[in-house]
């Protein structure tokens, strides 16, 4: 059953109209018509049963049915600040943050995200991610679709952590006072920092540790940059939630 | 401290040449010299310190020094049978297995694995993957580098799985028999495996259950084919290891 994403769908028995960019997936690329049965939910965890109304142009309204029980969400809302990284790197770990069921993203530019990244982030990225999350959670059958903060410093994102803070720090940096992950008791929600290519600062380990941040490490793991969040999100999961 | 994987390495105390692109790396990349001290593992486990020894052109002895404790290995055994993937994401996945501390890697030939993939993967990616797998050990820490196996049918992949056998189905194959992943018990060692992108048969599902293969989810999640060899891993080492 297609999905389509619909912020302003609100209740059962009313008409609402697809947003421009899913009007034109429904008309020209699924060329569906009026009274096909899809599904739409409103990036906020809900979901329903729907069909095609009205077609005019690339112009669609949509009537909204029951309602249907959406994809269950993570027990533990965890929200992931990811440090920027370089080229598409962050598009995936966007698109697979999501389908691992992350509560939002908070993109931080740390001191060793690539300043050339930092720049084109600020301006132009967040838009494309923002694209990416909604494209991941129609794809993977989930009813919310994370918000994706705007690129931040890692004072901003220490103070916007939602939960537990943890912050993940390098195999090397196992120093006194870094808990292992599988030791880090159940929270009720949680923020995860990871860090970029070349790993947090010692300055930017004490920021975090002044806000009062938990360090932890993945089982000794070395991973690239990019896998990292991932790894960190799943074994959350595993750990926290059920899998 | 820069590490050389040496296959030959084999007791404190003793000389031994590099093989001919630890050689070439050791010379032309890092340009280091004689004396230097650098670190030497033999790929099932053992390290050593080492200095460098006598430089002759491109050939490099190398003097074992004392043994040192390697990194450590998961508690349980994983192999990872993974059906092949297209383009370099197959790369993408034996490099992050080996970070994983997977114990090998089984490429399996899928009902759904890309034709033209199948026939170029029989061929000459074999060699190429265990290069990966070489480098993937040298930078993560490992002193095991993991066995890629030639590519085989799923017939034959079950036939050579160590372990418990664990066969990931997708979330909508969630049928009676299939036990979430949270929900098997800890095995002594265990082979997970994963499906190709279009997913597998029916007839490959049923193979596997003849097989007396443990049908399981991750949690509902849909993810990338890509994605779905690294969550798994995690999974299980975060379940049944300390991560």
């Amino acid at each position: 059953m297609h999905r389509f994403f619909v912020p302003a769908a609100a209740r059962t028995g009313t008409e609402v109209a697809l947003p421009a960019e899913e009007s034109a997936h429904l008309v020209r690329v699924l060329r569906l018509r009026v009274r096909d049965a899809i599904r739409v939910f409103d990036g906020r965890g809900r979901e329903w049963d729907a069909e095609v109304g009205e077609i005019d142009g690339a112009r669609v309204q949509v009537r909204l049915g029951r309602a249907v029980e959406p994809a269950p969400e993570p027990r533990v809302a965890t929200v992931l600040a990811v440090s920027l990284l370089k080229g598409d790197k962050m598009d995936e770990v966007v698109r697979d943050a999501v389908m691992l069921g992350v509560a939002a993203i908070h993109p931080i530019a740390a001191e060793r995200s690539d300043a050339a990244v930092r720049q084109a982030e600020r301006r132009g990225r967040l838009d494309r991610w923002q694209r990416i999350a909604i494209a991941s959670a129609k794809q993977c059958g989930r009813a919310v679709v994370p918000e994706i903060a705007a690129v931040a410093t890692l004072a901003e994102g220490l103070a916007a952590a939602a939960g537990l803070a943890l912050f993940l720090t390098e195999p090397g940096a196992a120093a006194p006072g870094v808990v292992a992950l599988a030791d880090v008791p159940r929270a009720e929600a949680a923020t995860i920092f990871v860090g970029p290519e070349g790993g947090w600062t010692g300055e930017e380990l004490r920021q975090a540790a002044d806000a009062g941040a938990v360090a932890t490490t993945i089982g000794g793991l070395t991973l690239r940059a990019d896998a990292v969040a991932i790894v960190a999100l799943t074994a959350l999961r595993a750990l926290w939630d059920d899998l």
